[in-house]
């Protein structure tokens, strides 16, 4: 079975990931690269300045590229779309596609909060899907909008999805990201070089409450938050790719180190062709020195999480996690969720 | 009043840091440099891979290094030592010093939470210097031994000594760290490049029990330490100097941001040569991805505290804080506490 | 003897470099401060977003930014100007000010190359000054504009200088840039981190060019450029401030290195405050790993050049040169280029 | 036809990589991994430190380590030794086994200059190989010694192989190497973090000598170096894998820089399995700033050269070239020559 799909936004940095993901996917089809208006009817190897390490698939280079329009993909016979817009873009950009039946899965973080909206993880949290009902009732859209989280999110969200057992209570976690997650020109190199800077906009914010909404529990017409309470502090440091994050969480049990380790790796992933196996790969107290980002962050392809560090602290664990935050941080997880979609009988 | 100092241990990173910090002090004047007995007879020039970015001064790349060994500075005329020796060297070469009488300000981190021997940071527990005399009631020595605490952890406690008013409970600290805290050849640039690693050996512990004792209370007799449960997750980042630190502190009262970065403003400096003022720079709301490491790491001669991010989380606030990791956090710590032990008359 | 000094452009990289370098100057009082017109009527520490380590001076926080227009600084009284705009800008704004009857002492790279336009570097060619006099002929000023060269010409034209007693006949030089020469914004960290730029647009020409002029002879009248073949590759690398440059010079002697290293040494500085004394500072074949950038950019304040690895090969030499691009190669050529305009009266 | 290899030092940074490259080899077939007497008797997972970014193949993991020595290597039944011991380890161990009849591909830097001892890239100088019956003549060995180049000398060879036809005069070439070409713990993070360090030991005369071997002409009884003078100037920078360098060719013919590209494309590659085709990438001058390490340095899965930047200079040109140090300048070299062995019947 092979399903055409298109990319929303497809020159950007994280379009061009999306590009390389998608090179050689079992089931999806690459049928449509949309860009802004300047770019229409280049070719996209003369659109996009491309700066990933493999080279551009051939076929890729010599497709058009047409606005961002669904007038201009109407020929592309498009069954699904992934989009990687900035946020202000795709709040305008992504109705009207919706509007015109398009199944969307968006990395943007516009509405990733919307009561009817899914934000998905697909080992996390699958069942909200059953939002997208909601959301064409009240919407009155014939697509559907399913959302991913940030990329420092869902690097943490796995991890306490496994800790959940042990009744989660209170998270503090610090990040220390890369500088990749700010797109191709987000961080100078006046501003990195032998430094960090301990403050990235919104971001704090972002991995407090979508945390809450993706652990949250839907009954078929509202999703509750979780109620654990989650403090972030959030760090860009002179990494390429990978974020890091050191975890504090408190618990309503306490259970050892060892017990921990086992809920992670444990912990069931999906049966979906870009789902790692084990979706958590746990180093023990024999490596303390892992994960880290350079050695690391290509686990399972860039789709896995990596743990590790796991000790006791008074009333909980302190572990570090890590993912590589522009494959699984944002397009392989718009991908893995558009897999989810075609398994879900959505596309 | 000029006091003769001498170095022990003065050819490595941290004793290339003393003698450019003692360059022009006030009131020390350097008399006295030792190394390892292979070095013994060389001129500091020589002896020294200087790498530090002002030229070696003058008198002392000429000056004849010694052994480290009590009789060979017996010429010198000594008052106050300072020690910059890896700690398993040191736990075997301070004591002959000690019992000679000497009084030694230690960086070194053996003994650094034995029962009778001062940790002190001048601005905070100036008064647990009155351990001295339970030290040479218990060993017997002329001398004294006074240690400062390590770089991570001086980075922290003078903010959370000025959080302490509002009952400080718990501790949860992630550190961002400079790699010449672990010395010149301590990380390779294979480990470090971009990457970061999340343990740094012993540090976690250092953090978590030093803090205790440095804002811990001592009556004359005991040092009981701090109550507060204090959790660190240590790693080491791609910048050369400055340790960056995420603090989220637990608090019996509810203080709201301003009042905590006024606590903080307001804490009170010692009157020392090295001293700054104020001791804890703090920047407010508008500024909120400062400290930075390159930028804010030189305040005060590297001698400050520099805070700042400061929000309400929960139960408690989260904030930045950072300090010079090879000055305040080592050689000028050690400066700092032989300045007060000078001017509470023990040398 | 006080002078009454203004900048334009002072809100960027360069110009928070001359705020930095003119605070404290013996003759140099900064009375005017100029940058865009959505600046003007702003104080210093509004309008800049201040990325120097060291603090704003004081007196310059407060002071109001003006427009960069004659008639706007007409009131501060001002008989010098420094200039550090984006070329494209300084040659629509410099002419009024010229025009006016100011002197300008620009950094700014358009005009370098005019045939009545003096590039100079005091220590090198301070007699093409003389064509201020041309250029007050043909262009009509009252005032005077002198440029000084570009960043990466600077760090290896004084060594050329002291090479040209032995017939400098050809240069190969290959450069590793600063990422702080391209302006706070120029290089991403996506771009610079884990890797190297073989390519500054407009630099190797630069290079080849402005050293021919500098090095060239002034008859009263005309200036004939140097007739040596020079030939660049510049290349950006991951470093903050400091240019190194590797160079291989073929010469009509045969000097040895112990001739060419005594040549570079004795080459006589400018009798200028900012003047370097030696102007190159030469490491002999004891230690051939030097110059290195962050080690020896801060010689003599950053104005200095450090010179080092002389080697003989079959037709000339090669050695390696570095100078701090920001303070030697920019703000700082410019205000010792005012300083000679200031002792040679046209100041 | 399977061939069964053994590496000589398998647990270091340059062993790390010949296992890398050796899974999945389409006739190579590993049977032996030696170490020095202390990891004896350990499986090859105890005895390396692995910091290659894939997993140590499964087979390898399990893998008995044997010392470094014939006798221990005897059951193995090996035809074909790649070695990457340190040079000064390699002069005495590499003779036992040439004396025991192993045929030897060695990365290590002894004897490379030796008379006796073909030193080979595939593509370059096959014929070289005939100096093997030089060497079983004058050493009374039954084995055979082949040894590849040192990394920063491959880079740069291959394009100077193709300008030859133009007459090959002189070479100026500045080197910025990576890292990883000092092994794991060559370069320590406070040495290259903000800097560059222009001095390699050593280094400088590897690429002056081996090139014109290289390059030179074997006769069949004897080799004649090339005549070409070529001076090198090496530096190390803060980069990871990819040593990018500067090439001034001086010339005996004018081509212009398209005519220089094209020798350079149409420069024959071997018929091996590891060989690249092209042997050499050429970007054309709408993409002056590449070939850059981070972007071209895997290339042809790291066995490529990569070529830009093509300039005429008044005699000659100048451009930049490319290879990733240790895959087509190590590990991925010492097995290309064993492809060449097997090919030529060595094996």
């Amino acid at each position: 079975m092979s399903v055409r799909v298109g990319i929303l936004g497809a020159t950007g940095a994280v379009g061009q990931r999306f590009i390389q993901l998608l090179d050689g996917h079992p089931t999806f089809e690459l049928a449509a690269v949309t860009a802004s208006p300047s770019s229409a009817g280049s070719t996209y190897r003369e659109a996009a300045k491309w700066r990933v390490d493999t080279p551009i698939p051939d076929d890729v280079a010599e497709m058009e590229v047409v606005a961002t329009d669904p007038d201009a993909i109407a020929d592309a016979d498009v069954d699904l779309l992934f989009s990687s817009l900035p946020s202000s873009v795709a709040a305008e950009v992504e109705p009207p596609f919706l509007e015109a039946g398009y199944v969307v899965s968006s990395n943007s973080s516009n509405d990733r909060m919307a009561a009817d909206v899914p934000l998905t993880i697909p080992e996390i949290n699958p069942d909200h899907l059953g939002l997208i009902d909601v959301q064409r009732d009240e919407r009155g859209w014939d697509g559907a909008l399913v959302k991913n989280p940030n990329c420092s999110t869902i690097t943490m969200v796995p991890t306490l999805a496994a800790l959940d057992e042990f009744g989660l209570e209170t998270v503090h976690v610090s990040t220390l990201q890369a500088v990749s997650g700010a797109g191709y020109s987000g961080v100078t190199s006046m501003e990195i070089l032998d430094n960090a800077i301990p403050h990235i906009g919104g971001e704090e914010d972002k991995m407090e409450t979508e945390s809450r909404k993706l652990l949250g529990s839907f009954d078929g017409a509202e999703l509750a938050l979780h109620d654990a309470d989650v403090a972030a502090s959030c760090n860009r440091i002179p990494t390429l790719d990978g974020h890091l994050e050191n975890v504090f969480a408190e618990l309503a049990d306490d259970p050892d180190p060892a017990a921990v380790r086992e809920a992670m790796r444990a912990f069931e992933s999906a049966d979906l062709p870009s789902s790692p196996d084990p979706l958590i790969k746990v180093f023990g107290p024999d490596e303390p020195d892992r994960p880290q980002p350079r050695l690391d962050r290509t686990y399972a392809g860039g789709m896995g999480i990596v743990a590790g560090g796991v000790e006791a602290t008074t009333n909980g664990i302190q572990y570090n996690c890590l993912a590589h935050n522009t494959i699984r941080g944002a397009a392989g997880a718009s991908i893995l969720n558009g897999e989810l979609l075609v398994e879900e009988g959505y596309v």
